[in-house]
């Protein structure tokens, strides 16, 4: 039985009906939306009109995850977990029945729900959020309503500049609104100073280091910007960018094992800790971070439909596991390429590391190549060992997936001086002869050498 | 004392010179040739159109060298080497001085040679060579007196395939003659014919598995085309992409150890095997593959920078190792990008080792993102094991750098089944959420299941 119908309950769905047919293991998934399967970090990009239509953000039908066996019912909200009773309470929305349903093992996928700090004014009308189809939808009707005017965009982490970015493209005079100094909270505030930069070239407002105190409203009760830090950012559109936060009001009523983080804590194979036959995954639980070696709270589709392999697998009596992240992130504004992996300056203070910094400048391809623009990286690498810490990356065409190459370095703990001989991919369309990503270990490691022991 | 003022050789003098300065370290560089440290790997793109003069593709002038304490003696070659006597033979090709002169520490960076087979018209003029920055001028100077017409480009490797498109986008009708049955040998054969296939679509006629016999040559004894396998291709330009081989005369006839590709042989620290105070780098010395363990010949500017900062830092009494490749190569096809790293098929059979391989079909960003394009990677993984053999990637806008990924995960010695929990980078303008190394790690860790013990 499996509770929430998007990317970590399908996925383990499908994975454990791989594992199983349908004589030997029946499925039952509930999903309290209208929507099975999709992808919402595709809804910035949806509203900036790169994705033709909805439907296109989803992966799987109801009907295709019916027609591989799988019992999804749409629309049916589970209310109550019990566990030492091995079943669920659930309500269909549309017809109000409700009852009990037992299962033999349980799988909790129930996601994220977006932060809505309580500000007179955040539910008015105008005012939008953009984690469901639902979200997207009702601000694609906004737009075609009221066309190219001025939003105010609440946040600027991923969702944030992404829908500054959607709402610039839309033709309206962009506002972020940000409580941190720089926008892009998950670098450390040098690198983010990069990208509120490039946003003020592209003719996005930045306002940083300020916390919304209201939404403004007009005399019909409709959003007309917010107020921030004692000054009025007037819009006709207000969008909320701040994020999400584990949705695990279920599995906390239930006793279930909550992380600092409010997710929920599994094992490597993604088992409910304490709870033999309960896993969990996708945005409602907690991560390991490989790097800091401590719980991160990281809702990432990617991560939930890595979980969800495991979980069908396991639950179906296969064999799988999810180690940990290393926090491994990116993202654009226009044609600005965001990307970290591992630990800022701050998380490697925070678990007790002291550490070296190196930030270079390069080009993604030959300096003579057309099209070459610039590059930063920066690398943290512990002080003494100088085994890698940390990658984030601030560049034009080809800078974001560069920290792959980073990504898999920190999953195989290498020194910063054993990249420098990495082989990686040179031809002048695609790299300078020495690599950004190289030349940021070099200077690392002469960084390492030079606070000496 | 430094023979050969390219890439490897001026790293090292470089490097030598940030390590000492003028007072406690001489630095002499002999070069043949009339550039310093250039790009050859540009020419391609020097020709196509891309880079706008011959001067963007000189990384430093002999003047910059000099103005740093290096005695960059241009025009000047050196004829014979007494490794015994430590001094070498020069001469001076504009005024025929000659002289030896003596050094404490040498560096052989003598670079590699066009391979140019012994065929009947092969010196006619209309041959064109792109090795050097001469050979590119002189190509570019035949362009500009005859534009438009019919070209043959011999050989299919990546200097073919770069000249194939630096043809096509000047406007020739062109025709690439290869003695494999596929373009590419640096890839497998089925690998191969997705570029063959790719390039036919672009309108370059690929005539495969035919030795090249003859350059055919008009009245004047131009060359007007080339015949293979018995049919005459005419064309009005013939260009030899045919690859290179280590320059290595000098160091044969002074008895220094070659392999088996007739590269010099040195240690980690690139170190020439048996000479304490003789050096070498670039595309003279062979490298380790850690992959497969032996020896391979791999010329690459990539290659010869670092190895040229590794012998800079040891001749001028630091430290520096270069461990090796594991074989990474990316160039492109017009929008066709082309990677590979670690071992092929053959590579592997060769050196004992049994393997399955993996191959999938993906897309370089959300299949819904605009410009969401194929992309093909194969894996091979060691049968039991799992260890990561190699990977090639065959497709469109990001396929090449993707490999970087592997190339990682090679040097790392992962296995494909810890592959598939890799933290990569997932947002919808940059992967698919699964991206598609991690789909063809999972695909070949289920083949080297099935594959059993």
């Amino acid at each position: 039985m499996i509770v929430g119908g998007d990317a970590a309950g399908m996925s383990a769905a499908s994975q454990a009906r791989r594992t199983k047919g349908p004589q030997e293991l029946e499925i039952t998934a509930f999903e309290r939306g209208r929507f099975s399967s999709y992808s919402a970090c595709g809804i910035p990009y949806w509203v900036a009109g790169d994705v033709s239509g909805r439907d296109r953000l989803i992966a799987r039908s109801p009907e295709e995850h019916r027609a591989r066996g799988i019992d999804l019912r749409m629309r049916t909200e589970v209310t109550e977990l019990d566990v030492a009773g091995r079943r669920v309470r659930w309500r269909a929305l549309e017809t109000g029945e409700e009852g009990w349903t037992g299962y033999d093992k349980l799988v909790l996928a129930t996601g994220a729900r977006p932060v809505r700090p309580p500000l007179p004014g955040i539910d008015a009308p105008g005012v939008h959020g953009v984690q469901t189809l639902g979200d997207g939808q009702a601000l694609l009707d906004a737009l075609s309503q009221e066309p190219g005017r001025r939003a105010v965009v609440v946040g600027a982490g991923y969702i944030g500049v992404e829908m500054a970015e959607a709402l610039l493209r839309r033709g309206y005079a962009v506002t972020v609104v940000n409580s941190g100094e720089q926008p892009m909270a998950t670098l450390d505030p040098d690198m983010g100073r990069l990208v509120h930069e490039a946003m003020t070239a592209m003719g996005i407002t930045v306002v940083g280091g300020t916390e919304v105190t209201e939404v403004l409203t007009d005399g019909e009760g409709r959003a007309r910007g917010v107020r921030a830090g004692g000054a009025d950012h007037p819009a006709e559109l207000v969008v909320l960018g701040i994020g999400v936060e584990p949705e695990t009001a279920l599995a906390r009523a239930a006793g279930l094992p909550l992380g600092a983080h409010g997710g929920l804590l599994t094992d490597l194979g993604m088992r409910v800790r304490g709870h033999e036959d309960v896993w969990a995954g996708g945005d409602c639980v907690e991560v390991l971070d490989l790097v800091s070696g401590r719980e991160r709270y990281v809702p990432l589709g990617t991560h939930a439909n890595k979980h969800g392999q495991v979980i069908g697998s396991n639950a179906a009596g296969g064999y799988g596991t999810f180690p940990g992240v290393v926090g491994t992130a990116v993202s654009k504004v226009c044609d600005l390429e965001i990307a970290r992996t591992g630990l800022r300056e701050k998380d490697a203070r925070a678990v007790g590391l002291r550490f070296v910094t190196a930030t270079v400048e390069s080009t993604g391809r030959a300096g003579y190549f057309p099209g070459a623009a610039p590059m930063t990286v920066k690398m943290l690498a512990e002080y003494r060992t100088g085994r890698l810490l940390g990658v984030q990356i601030v560049g034009r065409d080809g800078a974001a997936k560069r920290v792959d190459v980073a990504a898999v370095a920190l999953t195989a703990g290498m020194t910063v001086e054993a990249m420098t001989a990495l082989d990686l991919g040179y031809a002048p369309p695609f790299s300078p002869v020495w690599d950004p990503v190289l030349v940021a270990a070099r200077k690392a490691t002469a960084a390492v050498r030079a606070a000496g022991a």
